[in-house]
């Protein structure tokens, strides 16, 4: 009898061990947040630092920082700041007489924001601090101090002091709660404007739409350059232009054409939410960007954003188990997209050309010029919505074509009323684009 | 013990009683094919009537016939003979001169082929035997027996009494081995041309390469209209318009533009194997189109050819679970294509009003001239190309907008060049199409 008791007892004391040696493994292998989670340090509200964060949370900290390096070029982007207007020199005729054709170079990544913003040489003397904007995890603490008007009001040299952090954690998060936040007052009016409250979005939700705090098209309204987003109609480009005629918006006045012109910034929200498969099959940005990855039994978002081709099988694999199948429907895509939008470019290129050479006629009809005038900003602006957009298309295929052909279709028409305004049917000649600017030479 | 054998003995009797029945049961219910099939009735090679095949395939059979059926309608297709004339006037404009202005029908189902081809108003006295060539199950008999060439060059009325079966088994089947074959020896010599055999395909392949017996792109080659598919460049549709110029064919010249143009038929297979993403994931034509379908335990391809969007359970089912998700992603892929197509319509009915006017020109510039009804030969056939396929763009979204936007810019260009060519700036107008044609009456 006192054999059995012994076995038992040991058996007893292994099971105990086993059973305390494996609930300590699942502790340290949980993430933070999802244990009731004792931070190891505070992190004070808004604290811009993120690398304070990171103390916390290593693991999103460690991926974030992997933004800094260019990684290997996707076909179309990547991480290299390449310049647009050497690629495709169509772009400095298309953005002649603007800051963009002075230079314009593939982004980086999030934690080379404030380098490159620095380095860019589209900022002067007269840049507001507005185009810091997306660029630091400084903002929301400077937005909640001074105020977004008395912030755009400045000028970008005045605020350079203040900003020293580039995007981060502060952008996106609540410290404490580290819940999911719109930062971005902009975004915020935006999203009133269209009648919705982002406090009452879903987790998923949340996980699109704080990367609409910057990847938006957005406009600088009146003498203090005030960040609004032109959403006011919708989020559809044509929403979007029709907003901007609306205030008699223009960016600036084309040369020789004097074409009240319309730049695009970074629609990727726009383009992603405008009834694309992915949006609609429920996915997020982040589902994508910021795939989960594992260390050890943790599971936790990769904060090293950038484009999913460059790791498929965490990005695409979560749903998609054919890999190469998947991979090469976003080559064969961006293929087609990539042609199609070079079409658009020589047809608006063939427009501005036929309007400069028809305001230069003595007895031109200014009625019929100032129409071609307006074809030729909602060409161009339909165009820049797809080009300036960061997935060559994929984020919204049957959307990017469909705008193109819009695009290519209204360019054509300028070319035309610019003839009919000119009595001259000389100026349809196709095809001037072959004789390509000189590039300026990029930033060191 | 005695009591136990009998226990034993019963207990055998049960076991294989049950094991008969069931083996019984299993018998009954495989597909013939699979199971060293003893036919009811043997099939003669080449037998026409399907009713024959259908003795010893009830099931493939009885679907067969319910293609007789119009069954509802979809928003774009379904089975009902409605009029694309009424349905888009434009069109009686972009056919102006052919007999497709005189009647243009949508196609109903496989059982109503010889009805509906006798019926048509576009069949006259000139009409050759070749047009029976994708509406009966006589014409592999025939084919085999008098040659293509001798069909082919007898008129539509000679071989009437010849023809009593609509499309059926031996389009597509041999008798007794009862496999897929390719039987129309245009599409044999199409292959060939190709570089292809068909006999080296995977019953994969075949499951969508008998579909190109009918819905493909084709002509008719000289005097006797010998049925020729136009692949020898390949099947996008830039090769195939560059085989036509090639060889200088036209289907008629359009009234008063003198444009020689090509009127397309319906490329199915051509959109659907240009890389489209069903195709590329190994999805065949009969997967959505013929999908399996039980009777008891018997497994069996549906013949009742229709949209799958008639049964989304069965055809898209099989793949996708979120059948809601996809069917309204067909749904605003067909909307956004849909508009495409009007856009590229309201372009080429411009391009032909300007040449019509600049052809009127005294003084007209004879190669501009030229130039521009080439644009416009191109440009129309992409549209139709795109317009009488039967998928409203859904076989390759990507590839249909992307061939919508090149034939729109294409008719803006022939626009333009015709105002080149007449020196007439004023014939630039857009938007002629408002002054829709009568459309004729369709036949009852």
């Amino acid at each position: 009898m006192k054999k059995y008791t012994s076995l038992i007892l040991v058996g007893i004391i292994v099971v105990l061990a086993a059973g305390l040696a494996g609930t300590l493994l699942y502790l340290k292998n949980q993430p933070p947040q999802e244990r009731g989670f004792e931070p190891i340090v505070e992190i004070a509200p808004l604290e811009p630092d993120s690398s304070e964060w990171g103390i916390n949370f290593p693991n999103e900290y460690a991926t974030l920082v992997k933004t800094k390096d260019n990684g290997t070029p996707t076909t179309y982007g990547g991480s290299e700041k390449f310049s647009h207007l050497i690629e495709d020199p169509r772009q400095v005729i298309l953005f002649a007489g603007y800051s963009f054709s002075k230079e314009y170079n593939e982004d980086r990544g999030h934690q080379n924001s404030l380098t490159d913003v620095r380095a860019i040489r589209r900022v002067d003397e007269k840049t507001h601090a507005t185009c810091y904007s997306c660029k630091s995890s400084d903002n929301p603490r400077l937005w909640s101090e001074m105020g977004m008007e008395a912030y755009d009001a400045k000028m970008f040299s005045e605020m350079t002091p203040e900003i020293q952090n580039p995007i981060g954690c502060a952008n996106c998060h609540e410290a404490g709660t580290m819940r999911l936040i719109v930062t971005n007052p902009a975004l915020e009016a935006a999203l009133q404007a269209l009648g919705k409250d982002w406090q009452t979005f879903t987790r998923q939700e949340m996980r699109s739409i704080v990367c609409a705090n910057c990847h938006v098209e957005y406009y600088l309204a009146g003498d203090i350059k005030y960040l609004t987003f032109p959403w006011a109609d919708g989020t559809r480009v044509e929403e979007i232009i029709e907003y901007y005629d609306g205030i008699g918006f223009s960016d600036w006045k084309y040369p020789g054409a004097e074409t009240p012109m319309l730049k695009a910034q970074h629609p990727d929200f726009e383009m992603f939410t405008a009834d694309s498969t992915h949006y609609k099959a429920g996915v997020a940005c982040a589902d994508c960007h910021m795939p989960y990855l594992r260390d050890g039994a943790a599971k936790y978002s990769s904060h090293d954003i950038h484009s999913p081709l460059l790791n498929p099988e965490q990005a695409c694999g979560q749903c998609h188990t054919d890999l190469d199948y998947v991979v090469e429907r976003v080559k064969t895509i961006q293929d087609e997209v990539y042609k199609a939008k070079l079409a658009t470019e020589d047809a608006i290129v063939d427009a501005i050309t036929a309007i400069q050479a028809a305001a230069n006629v003595l007895d031109v009809d200014p009625i019929l010029l100032d129409e071609a005038r307006t074809l030729h900003r909602h060409a161009q602006f339909r165009w820049d919505f797809v080009s300036a957009e960061n997935s060559m298309g994929f984020h919204n295929p049957e959307e990017v074509l469909r705008i193109l052909g819009d695009a290519t279709n209204l360019a054509r028409q300028a070319q035309m009323k610019a003839a009919q305004a000119a009595h001259a049917p000389s100026i349809l000649e196709t095809g001037s684009y072959y004789t390509l600017p000189s590039v300026p030479t990029p930033a060191p």
